[in-house]
Formats: structure tokens, C-alpha cells, sequence
């Protein structure tokens, strides 16, 4: 494909996208690409419909000369009243709906018209052109702003009867900002912090793909990530982490607007935020800009932004002080206009105080007819940068190739056979050690597989040995290294993700602290980021750092999230096989829970075996009748193995069964789970070194579940297993008890 | 007891603690006081033995003369040397148990001495002294540090035996500080940035009594919080929103080291931490010291501390440049002497380079002895202090005798009687609203009631009315603000329930944020902190906010979760109900999780049933054999309620099962169990808007859960329910499907 014209490969790639759409569900390969706004939806959870709609491929050909004039500065009374455009769609669909957040958009639409109005380069008509500036609203209950942008720029996703139905049942248009429903929306925010993580594993992404594919001659990957947070996003830790990073790596081309308009749901915020953000984010490493009028400063604005993009070698912080609900001459200021419709008096009274004369929803035609542009200049900068990439394709064959792959997302032929497969024989090894070498195997053959931990790279064995650090001035290397910042890490491996659908970022710490990043891990699961979370260190078999650090309840708590795979590999080949699904799966992320202990190779298992979720190791039983079944996971499979040997010595017929991911199972026909786990067969025992609850439904109402349902201990490993009866007698003594 | 002498108070106290270690388990009353150390288990969780110790009651009278000396400086080498026994002791330990982490404690090993020997008052037989300083090593890793110095104070909790069994079953040194292990440890810490927000809990419960019960004649209430916390700690976001709260709320008696000692386990931090952190604590409010000289700047250290001692309106940060593994000639500043036993050859080495003679864990004899005299120190400055007390008592009873319920934890006599009651003729209200009126009567009884919401009070429903924000400068004020600063709440929140047991305090956020402070709320479980965690908008019946608020999977992960308590109750009986729980198991903690819509006061709750925690709320069957048993939690239980009704219209005999707290009901008898949901009867149908995960146990093979197993939606709350399938005619349909 690499020495294919532009045209062609977006040929191609609809042609897959379209050959995908009858695949296997929740195995299909993401469809977005950098040159289709095609957005077929196989997700496995059950949402409301969603109409998926098809745009031309080929962008109207404009000169480069219109692209230039989008810098321009409009006549400021025009502004004033795109300004308030945005501000009564927000207030007539908050109204509407009786339900959602008018204040922030009222306060951030001069900001945000100026952004998208002047600054921002995006092609209204392919929300999902490659080299499109991004834009985050980390203060996500403000969505209706960006609903209202979108729809005055012009996306599909946003007409005029989908701010009427803001909020309802299947609409473009919900309560927070959905990627995965809304078209321009590039990640999922709400949560408070969350959006500015993305903002900055979006701008890695950018610096990164810029780094190791722009030319002297073709400078192919450029954008700006443009990001509004507000004062709570500020105060939550999660923007702490991300920003210090952000700073330590100098992304020049993030730039975050900071709502500075001093309420919060409880009131002023001085009653719990006294800091001084300008001072803290200096010391981050941010360069930093005040617009002390917010509200009306239009110039103040555009020069903060021009001064912002000037700064190359550091991100920036724009504070601008603005009037939450600005224009509601009884609510401004208040935190009465921050989540609650304004009420019918009031919105005319608001009406009134910025004279508009407009009905609800009604677009005046001077500010359609303005912003009616950003059609024909998008298609511009689209069809401006698809002849800079024939170029480049032409010139650069080989980079092109691999820049496709990662905006496609399309995967390498032939990529599983890098997974490494193992033999009874083998070398027994922790499963942590046997995912650094599936790590390093797709990192030779994925160009968007990248990574890195939160400080434990030694200890999760999460290092690419082929690839340097990514730093600021290295940043076409692959290794992420996060601090110990678990909650910014998850987060910004989701910004990555939703970058572009050939990203497959990765990320490690121990599995105890997921608790730290649980937020964001939701998060990539709602939002459909293939994150895969190499969490080591999975069980009291990690021994003396004792019940701090030991997980107990964190496997069932992943197993009952939605739209995410929870893996407990049992040895090289399972840990290869969650390996091949996490990375089929780009839509659904993956946790893969990793032994620190050595492990053996154990017979049965195989690569194949786990795309089932559940199958059968081992079995010296007809007729599918077994005395009893034993299931286990991770490293007590092999206690399982063992106990099944016991057994069968005093003439049991025994199946052992690898649980290695119940959400795969539960998608297998009810024939195939009837042949691993046979109605018929009550004696079954799981052992897993962990809760136990949600076991009874895979033993039954007669089944044993062994596990540890208090919290570990320190001690060495042995010694805990003893202590905590994780033993293959225990095993032995249940199924026993059950034949 | 309000006019009985504090000598006749302790022992009452005793009385009590001991009449105590015969009740009921998991219901016992916290047995720790300020005037005696005597600390009885009564935890429902499986751990290893923990023998209980006693000590003296009456503290040895000494001079207060002997007092002041403490902060007297000593002879440097003596100094050198009692600083080389604190390294060796971890170093010796360390490589003992072939585990654990040397590093931190030869770096800090200086800053600690000075500390512990010249600063910090504390009576080290009686650990529970309540005026005590209070000492919390955020970086729980190096927790040989803390056993070091608890070991030369002469805390009877660290013998020379402790220190050799360091990491191993059932000793009092487990890997990392663990409170209920080890008394003298204050908190128990190893996830990082966890320790310091405990401190400025604690430091804040200091505050917070200080206003409240000290007189211009007597400030019983008088004592520091210390804290070291490493890079690891500075790089997590919870540090960053606590340190922010303690800079707002002006917390002069918090001092803080940094142990700057620019490596953490991936190496040099620059690789991830370039930030200024000096320019950051500014930025937050805090006042800065650094002390360039960490390894050997004694007076440095001692003028820092006296420096932060003199500023009262704000918290310090004493930043303190050390070398981590000071001491060793190849391993020290350096990563590898971070979290690994040193090895032979290298302690070795590191002994020559220290010149040190002595014997692995031996303590030079002049070192044992300049340490011996805080035994005798500290019994003189609880006495001291109880001479005070007996003073204070007697000219100011009313104040004295809610301190002493504060400092012992005892419950005042009939506090139950202020939870409110209802019967189905009450009005209908949400379990947010009735919450509150519980928040509220309970404050008005218990004077260590206090608590508040991560910015969303008047959505939570927390506020207390009879009392105003604590503030700076109003800390006698029990409502705290937190902003939005989930994670932090909850480790504030432990920090203060564990600095006197008469503390219970309650946080509160949206139940779907749990995710952002699960890692504090674990620590609250595995510390025995009894938290009250009051989180609403608990399911999609929140509406409009959409699947970033809607908890789906959070019942199921928190049932998984060791020694918490999951309620989620149905109407004002059941709530009352929980919160006469949550109060009564101080060492367990408690999450309410409470609706936002309004929910009708059902026929056949009651506070008393909340106790089994599941109970028949109707019943149309005899002989305990219904032909189908309907079982609901919180908002559900209604549509149980009227499935019943539907049923019982077609001649069906139904049960109805309130299954507010599984854990309470696990506890109970078989029998009692049986009562409820006979083996016999299979037909049983569960309703809950979360995750099924998990019901499999309760409905049995041949049950149905009606759940939602995916992510919520957008929408009018009614539209969700029926578009989910949360419905009476659902609920009809599965029971009918079954009998």
C-alpha cells in the first residue's frame, strides 16, 4: 500500500471499513481514519441507536489562500452577536430539556467563538480529518457550548433538531460530551479533570507523530490542541499530575483556556480554592496569560492566543477571568446559573438585558452566513494537506506507510505471528516478565503501539528495548514514563488512543492501583479507547509489601464494568493470547492482571484457546460427564492442574478449566459454554487468590469457590498461600466434599 | 462522668474496654482513648493474631522541667552515631527479610532523629495519648525508618524481635506502616500521597478541638503533625489537592518533610519530575524551608523546624535535599538501593564506609541510653497534660465532658433515639433528603460529628445547619468544604477519623466518583477507619448527566471489597437504619449509597431489620414457601413492592426481600437465613439498576437478576428505567417465567 496515492488508500480503506461491517462483533478493527468520516459501531454494549452517517471523500479542492484568512479578525459587533448566539442555544436547549448547565457556556462563548471561529482548523464535513486541531471540554456539563460551536461550524452531528433534543433519549446531543455519540467530540468528559489529561495525551500524540514523520521539506503531522477547563478541573489531582507532565515535556502545542470565573457548585470558590493557579502552573513548567476581561476582551483574547502558539517549547495556560452566566442579570455570578436551567422569567429577562430579539434556537442569518465559511475553508485545509500528503507518500514511501497504518488503524498483515508462543517445555516465568516480551514484539511490528508505567517500569517489565524515552527534546521514542501519576497516566493513554485509531497505547502499575486510575479506566471504556493496562504484581503472590499492595476484590470489580476485558493469563501462552485479543479489540480496553511470582508453561493452553474466555486444560472424562470440574485463573491454574492430578491418582475423571476472561465467555454460544461447563456437572470448584464474589455464578448453587475474601498480609509468598489455604489439598478437600 | 478526675476517668474508661471485648462482634465500640493503650480487636476481617497489649495507666509523675529539655541539642557525634543506627537497623532488617527498602531510611535516617529525639512529643508506653504529636511517613516504603525510631523512643510495639521479623507473618513490622499492627504508627500508608492527606486530616482534627475546646487559662488541645513524604508522594495527584486544602485552611501546626532526593524507582527523577515543587507549595499557601544539607545538616534541620514551628497561619513544607542510601559506597544515589535488600557484600561495604562496628541489630549502648529518657519524658508529659486535664475538667465540665467523648469514642447514652423514624404515611422523599435530616440529628448528638461534600452539597444533601464552614479562621465549625477533591476528601476523612476515636466523620460526592477516591476509601477498609461515605445520585435514575454519573458497576465493586460496608437503602427507615450502623462499627467503614429522585416510605422497613441486612418486607406465603421471591435494594425495592402486588393479584404467594447490606446479612445465622430466603425456593427474581454482577449467589441457577450490565444513557430518569428494562412489568414476567 505505501506506494499508493492518497486517493487510493482512502479507497482501500473504505472498502475494509465497509468489509468489516459484517465482522465477528466486538472483534472489528476501528473504522476512523483520517480520511473518512465513516463511524460504523460494533460496540458489544447495548446503547441506543445511533445513525451512522457517510460524507464525500474527496474534499472540494479551495485555495490554499482561503485557509490563510481564517487568522482574521471579524467586526466585533458581529462577534458580539455570534457571541450570544452561543450563549442562547445554550440557554433555549438547557431550558428545553429542563435539565443541564447554562453558566459556563454563557461565560466561555467569547473564548470559544474566537477559537473556533479564528484559530482552529477543522473541516466541519470530516469531524475526523487527521491533521484537525483538537479541542477538549475538560468542564464537560458545559457541553452545550460545544454543541452550539459545532453546530454554527457547521458539523452534521449538530443540527438545529439535535439541540432540541439535548439530553433526550438517542440524541446527538447528551448531558455530557460522548465521542462515540457526537461527531466532533473527541474524547468523553464530565468527570472533572479527565479532559485536560486527554488534552495532553492528544498533544503527545501530536509532538510524537510530528517528531518521527515531519519532514524539512513536509511538515505532515501539525495541529494545536486547544483545551477549556474550569475551577474544578483545577482543583482535582488528576490535573496536577497531567499538567506537570505536560510541562516536563514541553507540549508547545496544548494550550489550555482556564474558565476563571470564581463558582463552583457549592458557591464561591473561595470557599475551598485559595491557590494561586497562576503561580502553581509557572511552576509546572507552563507558560501563563491572563485575559483579565473574559467577557468582552475579544482583542485581549486573540492576542493571548497568538502569544500562546508563539511559545514553542512549552504548553500554555490562558486564564481568563469571565462572569459565569454572563448576560442573566439575576444569575451571573452565581452558582444558581451553574446546573440548572435558567426558567422561562429569567431567560427573558436575560433576553432583554443583551437585547435579543431572536426566537429559541433561531441562528441570526449574518452569524450562519459567518460561520457558513468554515465549510469550504475546512475542505480547504483537508484538501490543502491531502496533496501535502501525496506529496510525502510520493517522496517518503516508506514513513508514509507506516503514518497510514496509524491513521487508518489498520493492522500490519501478519502482526499476531509476532506473539511468542511456548511449549510445556518452556521456561517457567512470571507473567510480567512474559508480557514484556509480547510488548516489545508488537512494538516492532505496530508503528502506534507505545507506552510506558507510572514509575515501575522495572517492576511491571514495561520497557521497549528498541525505543529510547519519549522526553521533551526525544520525542519520537516510545517509552512513556508517567511518574507516579497512575490517574493522569490512564487518561492520557486515553487521549492517545482517541488520537488516532492506530495508536494502541499501553500502560503499567501495579494492579492494587488501579484503584488510583479506576476514573479514567471507566472512562476508556465508555469512550471506546483500546487502552490495554498491563497491571503486574496481581495477587498476595507479591508477597511482603504486604495487604497495601496486595489485590483482593479488583479482579471481580473489573469483571462487572462494562465494555472492558479483565484477563488473568495463566502463563506465556495466555499472556500472548490477551495480547492478541487486547489489540483486535481497539474498541474495548483491556486490563491484563500479571503474576510478579514465577509461573510454569502449563499444557493446554494455548494462543487460540483464549479468544473463548473459558476452555477446557485438561480432561480425563467422557461423555462430557466429568465428577468434577476445576476452574482457576492466573497463577492458580497451575494449582488447579495440580489438584486435577491428585484427583485423578485416586480415580477421579476431573476437567480443569482456564477462566482466563469471563466477559470472552460470556459471549460464546450457550453450546460451547455447555461444553466446558455442562449443566449437569454440580461439582465444580474455582480457586482464585482473590474475592469470591460473583464466582457463584460460574460454580452454581452446589459449587465451592476458594479465594480470600479479607485483606492479605506481609509475608513471603509461599508462606501467604499456605496461610490463606490457596493450596492444591484445599482443592483437593473441596472437590471431594462435592463428588 | 463529666465532674469525675481524670484518674477516675481512665479508669471508667477501662471498665468499659473491657466490658467491651465480650460484645458482639463488628458492633464494638472503639476501644482506644487518650488515657490509656490498651487496644482490643474486635474486626469481623480474618487477619493474623495480633496479641493485645496493656500498659501502666498512670504515667510516671516527673518534673515538667524534664519536658522542656527536650528540645535541647545534642552532641553532634552522638548524633552521628544515633543516625547510623537508624540505617543500620534498616539496612540490617532489610536484608533479613531479603525485602523491603533501605534507601529512604539512610536518607532520612538524619532529618528523623532530630525529630523524634529533639522535637516531637510523645509518651512512647501509652501510644494513644491524646495530645500527643502525631508522626505520619507518607512514604510507607520506608517504613524500617519509623520501627528504627519507634524501637530507640522504646515503644514496646518494636523490640529488637519486631525488627528481625520484619516483613513476615503475623509480626508487628509488616511491609508497610499499618496502624492496626503497629501501635505508634498513626496511619497506614504504602500507596503514595495517601499519608500526607491522613496528615492533614490530622492536623485539621488538631485544629478543628484546639477552637473548640481551648481556653485563654488552658489549651488542652496542643499538638503537631508531622509528616515525611518522598517524590513519589509529590508526584500524585491527591497530595497536590490536600496540600491545596491545607494551604486554604492555614494548618500552621502541619510540618512537612520533602525527602528531595531526585530518584524514585525508574531512576533519576527528570526523566518524569521537573517541576519546581518549592514554587508549587508557594503557589498553594504553604511557607517554604529548604535544607540544602540533608546528610549531615543537623542544625539546619533543627533551625527549619524551629522556623515552621513559628509560623502559625500556614502549613510548612521543609524541603530537605538528601542522598538516598546515604551511606553505601556503590549503591547510594542510585535506584537500586530504593526497594532491595542491599545484599551482603554491600552492607558490608556500607559498614566500612560508616565505620561501624557493631553486631547486626545492635543498638550502641550510648545510643540506647540518650534514648531511654524519653520513656521517662513521656510518661512526665502526659502527665503533665492529665494534671492539666483534671484542671481543665473540673473549671470547664460541660466542654470536658465532650472531649472525653471525643478522645474515648464512646457514644453518648441514647444517641439512637435521635435518628428520625417513619411509617408509609409519611411523605415520599429522596434517600439524599432523608439522609440529611439524618447527618443533622446525628450531629446535634455526637460531638465528633462532622464531615462535607467535594463540592456538591447541596446536591449530596450534606450540609449541617446548626453549625457553619470550617474555615481558617472559624475551624470550630464542623461543615467541611473540600472543593472538588474527591480523592483527598477520603484520605482527610481517615486521617481524621483515626486521630481520636470519638471522630465520625462522613464525606460526600456522586456515587460514580467513588472511582476517583477508591484508593482512600480501601485504605479507610483496611485501616479501620469508619468513614461514612454518603454518595447519591446512585444509579441512572439520576437522569440528564448521562453514563459519565450513571454508577452501574460501583454496588457490585464495593460489595467485593473487604470490611466495608455497601447500603443502599430503600426509604427514611432504612436510611436511619444504615446510619445507626455506620455510627456503631467504628472500625468498619460505611458507603450509603442514596437516590437523587424522590422514593415513596414503604410498608414493612424499619431501622431494626437494616441490622440483618436482608429482611422479608412482605409476605403473602405460609411455611415459608413462597412460590417466588421478589428481592430489591434502594430504589428498587418499590418495584419489587409492586411486582408483589401485581402477583399476588394472580393468586401468587410472594415474598419481598430487602437486601440492604450483604455484607450484614452474611454475617447472620444459617437459620436466620434460611427465614428469609428458603433453600427450598428456587423462583427468586432480583431488580437493581447495576450491574447483576454478583446476584448469581443470591438468586441461585435457576433465579433471574434484573440488572443493567452495560453503560447508561441521556435521558429523562423515567425514559431510562423503561427503556432498561428496570420495570414491575419485567419483574412480573421473570417471576412468572419461574413458578
Amino acid at each position: 500500500m505505501a506506494s499508493t496515492s492518497s486517493l487510493a488508500l482512502s479507497q482501500a480503506l473504505l472498502t475494509r471499513t465497509i468489509s468489516q461491517n459484517g465482522s465477528e462483533n466486538r472483534v472489528s478493527v476501528p473504522a476512523f481514519s483520517g480520511l473518512k468520516a465513516t463511524s460504523p459501531r460494533t460496540i458489544a454494549t447495548v446503547r441506543r441507536s445511533v445513525s451512522t452517517s457517510s460524507h464525500s471523500l474527496r474534499p472540494t479542492l479551495v485555495c490554499a489562500a482561503a485557509v490563510e484568512a481564517i487568522e482574521t479578525t471579524t467586526d466585533s459587533s458581529l462577534v458580539d452577536k455570534s457571541v450570544n448566539t452561543i450563549r442562547f442555544l445554550a440557554i433555549d436547549a438547557v431550558e428545553k430539556a429542563k435539565s443541564g448547565h447554562p453558566g459556563l457556556p454563557m461565560g466561555c462563548a467569547p473564548m470559544s467563538h474566537i477559537l473556533y471561529d479564528e484559530f482552529m482548523r477543522y473541516n466541519p464535513k470530516n469531524p475526523y480529518w487527521f491533521n484537525r486541531d483538537r479541542f477538549v471540554l475538560s468542564a464537560g456539563h458545559g457541553c452545550m457550548l460545544h454543541y452550539a460551536l459545532l453546530h454554527l461550524a457547521g458539523y452534521d452531528s449538530v443540527r438545529e433538531e439535535d439541540l432540541k433534543s439535548f439530553r433526550q433519549w438517542g440524541s446527538k446531543t447528551p448531558g455530557h460530551p460522548e465521542n462515540f455519540e457526537t461527531p466532533g467530540v473527541e474524547v468523553t468528559t464530565g468527570p472533572l479533570g479527565q479532559g485536560i489529561a486527554n488534552a495532553v495525551g492528544l498533544a503527545l500524540a501530536e509532538k510524537h507523530l510530528a517528531a518521527r514523520f515531519n519532514k524539512p521539506d513536509n511538515e505532515i503531522v501539525d495541529h494545536y490542541t486547544y483545551s477549556i477547563l474550569g475551577d474544578g478541573c483545577q482543583m482535582e489531582g488528576i490535573s496536577n499530575e497531567v499538567c506537570s507532565l505536560a510541562g516536563h515535556w514541553g507540549l508547545g502545542k496544548l494550550i489550555a483556556f482556564y474558565d476563571d470565573n470564581h463558582i463552583s457548585i457549592d458557591g464561591d470558590t473561595n470557599i475551598a480554592f485559595t491557590e494561586s493557579v497562576d503561580k502553581r502552573f509557572e511552576a509546572l513548567g507552563w507558560h501563563v496569560i491572563w485575559v483579565k476581561n473574559g467577557n468582552n476582551g475579544y482583542d485581549e483574547i486573540r492576542a493571548a492566543i497568538r502569544e500562546a502558539k508563539a511559545v514553542k517549547d512549552k504548553p500554555t495556560l490562558i486564564k481568563v477571568t469571565t462572569t459565569i452566566g454572563y448576560g442573566s442579570p439575576n444569575k451571573a455570578n452565581s452558582y444558581s446559573v451553574h446546573g440548572a436551567a435558567l426558567g422561562e422569567k429569567e431567560v427573558e429577562a436575560t433576553r432583554n438585558n443583551l437585547r435579543w430579539p431572536y426566537e429559541p434556537f433561531q441562528v441570526p442569518e449574518d452569524v450562519k452566513s459567518h460561520w457558513s465559511r468554515h465549510t469550504t475553508e475546512g475542505a480547504a485545509l483537508e484538501a490543502d494537506w491531502s496533496a501535502k500528503f501525496a506529496a510525502y507518500e510520493k517522496k517518503y514511501p516508506e514513513e508514509a506507510a507506516e503514518l497510514i497504518s496509524i491513521i487508518s488503524g489498520e493492522l500490519p498483515a501478519g502482526w499476531e505471528n509476532a506473539l511468542p508462543t511456548y511449549t510445556p517445555e518452556s521456561p517457567g516465568d512470571a507473567t510480567r516478565n512474559l508480557s514484556q516480551q509480547c510488548l516489545n514484539a508488537l512494538a516492532k511490528v505496530m508503528p502506534g503501539f507505545l507506552g510506558g508505567s507510572a514509575d515501575l517500569a522495572s517492576s511491571n517489565m514495561t520497557l521497549l528495548k528498541a525505543f529510547g524515552n519519549f522526553q521533551k527534546d526525544t520525542p519520537k521514542e516510545r517509552n512513556l514514563r508517567f511518574g507516579v501519576r497512575e490517574h493522569g497516566m490512564g487518561a492520557i493513554c486515553n487521549g492517545i488512543a482517541l488520537h488516532s485509531p492506530g495508536f494502541i497505547p499501553y500502560c503499567a502499575t501495579f494492579f492494587v492501583f488501579t484503584d488510583y486510575m479506576r476514573a479514567a479506566m471507566r472512562i476508556s471504556a465508555l469512550s471506546e479507547a483500546g487502552v490495554i493496562y498491563v497491571m503486574t504484581h496481581d495477587s498476595i503472590g507479591l508477597g511482603e509489601d504486604g495487604p497495601t499492595h496486595q489485590p483482593i476484590e479488583h479482579l471481580s470489580s473489573f469483571r462487572a464494568m462494562p465494555n472492558i476485558m479483565m484477563f488473568r493469563p495463566a502463563d506465556g501462552n495466555e499472556t500472548a493470547g490477551a495480547y492478541k485479543i487486547a489489540v483486535t479489540k481497539r474498541k474495548t480496553p483491556s486490563v491484563l492482571a500479571l503474576s510478579r511470582q514465577n509461573l510454569p508453561q502449563l499444557p493446554g493452553t494455548s494462543i487460540e484457546s483464549v479468544e473463548k474466555g473459558g476452555y477446557t486444560v485438561s480432561n480425563n472424562s467422557t461423555g462430557n460427564k466429568p465428577d468434577v470440574i476445576l476452574i482457576g485463573t492466573g497463577s492458580e491454574l497451575e494449582i488447579a492442574a495440580q489438584a486435577a492430578e491428585e484427583l485423578r491418582k485416586e480415580g477421579k475423571t476431573v476437567r480443569v478449566v482456564s477462566f482466563v476472561c469471563w466477559e470472552l465467555f460470556d459471549e460464546q454460544s450457550n453450546a460451547y459454554k455447555e461444553s466446558v461447563l455442562p449443566s449437569d456437572v454440580s461439582a465444580r470448584v474455582s480457586i482464585e487468590a482473590g474475592s469470591t464474589f460473583g464466582w457463584g455464578k460460574i460454580v452454581g448453587g452446589k459449587g465451592k469457590s476458594i479465594g480470600i475474601d479479607t485483606f492479605g498480609a506481609s509475608a513471603p509468598t509461599g508462606k501467604l498461600y499456605k496461610e490463606f489455604g490457596i493450596t492444591v489439598e484445599a482443592m483437593v478437600d473441596a472437590a471431594n466434599s462435592l463428588i
